[in-house]
């Protein structure tokens, strides 16, 4: 395994841990049992890897071949629940904020992390030279697990509703790609990483909003 | 590039821009900032023929190989985004209105438009020879961007709630599929994409509907 | 047709019948016309193993080369919508005990059947030395209908708030798996499918639970 192999591999088990992480806190908050819990943490950790193989053609994807993420995912969902029972003891108020630091950190390293995991799976399949087919890769990997552990879970999509969300991916997405080219994709990957964090969590902690427009909900009924 | 080639690219675009205003219709009813706008402007826009493309094994599907059309749903979801802050000055239920016009005929024209062109895609992709298989095709990327487009925002899926959706799109498939062998794919394609507009817009008008039972809420509780 | 083929054919058949009619009756619950019914049907009898043949490579999958299984759960769709029509005249209570029951046997057998069928299918695709992908395929194929369905109808899947849901179908892929190197598949997915109907059953009958940490709704909000 060379360097860049392993480092990749370390990126992708931090990644699986993060979104495994918070696959886990939106399943207990939906009041999941111990099984959903871990069927949600895998579909968050392996999902967004899972779409971006088939769509490359890397078929069985490799998240079923290698049962390393899985098993890890799960491992994380139980250790979230057991950590989670244990904090009930706190009020609900700092239970509260608990939960919402908790689950802005694991998506946000999940998000950067699987977004220059994405770029990387996208050059090693030979795409290197198509520039929006690795940013496309980079920008699903990131956001496919939290997308499909929201909406299976029936929460708004943090997509959707969130500051700045595939902002941060596509800008990291980008970074990697361009960087790639001239620094090596290790170097690239970790700056990428940092800056969808970076992104993610500034977005958070400052409200920043993209501009939307509110509609009145009466007058355009869906009937 | 052949007629023939000329016009389904012809066809693709103006599918493209109608979904994608759908989509961005969609999101801007859901409140969603202009980055998620157009996430799911874009989805709406290419997800059926993504889908359609990895059944029928074009992996990576051609929405992907070819920004084109992502870039132009992009496009078209900003300009609606744009053009919908201009209307906020018309009153509610004026906006309202409009918004249900607009939402119908461009869902419409997309339905219609991308039915035929899944229906040729199949063509092209040698399965010819199976009507089944056609039809499958054409009604799975007719149907699929607005399926995605529905079930990502929280909302009620067309499909399943509205007025003679998804009949619309298999009657032009059958159509297409059929006509085709007579008179060659072009006029084919006008044909059924006209026969699922007018369906379509026809049912919305005069509020066909197709038999449902009206189950109480009460008594059957899921828990 | 060797004695297994027609074995795997009839557990093919049964399933798509039950799971057809378990689509169904979701689709009624939601008070969908006869056309989103039949849709809902459909989509829950072939859509998990069109995602598992999709996963394995198997493209165009199965369910839409050969036009029987999807004709098949037209078909069950549309009886049981007249079906349900003439049950209108039951009161409601009766109405809904007897949805309850109808909906738990007919997921049951459904999940019980697709997971022996996606645990065999991954043996002829030449994965039988990967105990791992075949419990992955067992599983997927079995779960997988039922979370379209209920994600599409808008309802909470079963998956994620039932008991013992996703554990009974991996049970049934575990103990197929095991018993197929040791009996052969035909008594192996026999067993595996009682061993799924009869957990689900049991669970549903004594109410079962895995631990789940209820957490109150106030101060765990996402903004």
């Amino acid at each position: 395994m060379s360097v860049q192999d392993s480092v990749v591999f370390a990126l992708e088990i931090i990644g699986t841990v993060a979104f495994a992480a918070s696959g886990a806190l939106v399943g207990i908050r939906k009041s999941m049992d111990i099984f959903g819990v871990c069927v949600l943490g895998v579909i968050t950790a392996v999902g967004g890897g899972a779409i971006r193989d088939v769509v490359m053609g890397v078929i069985p994807p490799n998240v079923f071949r290698d049962p390393v993420y899985a098993l890890l995912a799960v491992a994380v969902s139980c250790l979230v629940f057991a950590a989670m029972c244990f904090r009930r003891r706190l009020s609900d108020e700092r239970l509260g904020r608990l939960y919402e630091t908790a689950m802005l950190l694991m998506d946000a390293v999940g998000l950067g992390i699987f977004t220059v995991v994405g770029v990387n799976a996208g050059i090693q399949q030979g795409y290197g030279g198509n520039a929006f087919l690795l940013i496309f890769t980079g920008t699903v990997t990131g956001v496919g697990g939290g997308l499909l552990r929201d909406v299976m879970a029936g929460v708004p999509p943090y997509i959707f509703v969130r500051h700045i969300y595939a902002c941060a991916s596509i800008a990291g997405a980008v970074l990697c790609t361009a960087l790639g080219r001239v620094t090596g994709m290790t170097a690239a990957m970790f700056a990428g990483a940092a800056v969808v964090v970076l992104i993610r969590c500034l977005a958070a902690r400052y409200r920043w909003n993209l501009p939307r427009i509110r509609v009145e909900e009466s007058g355009a009924d869906r009937g």
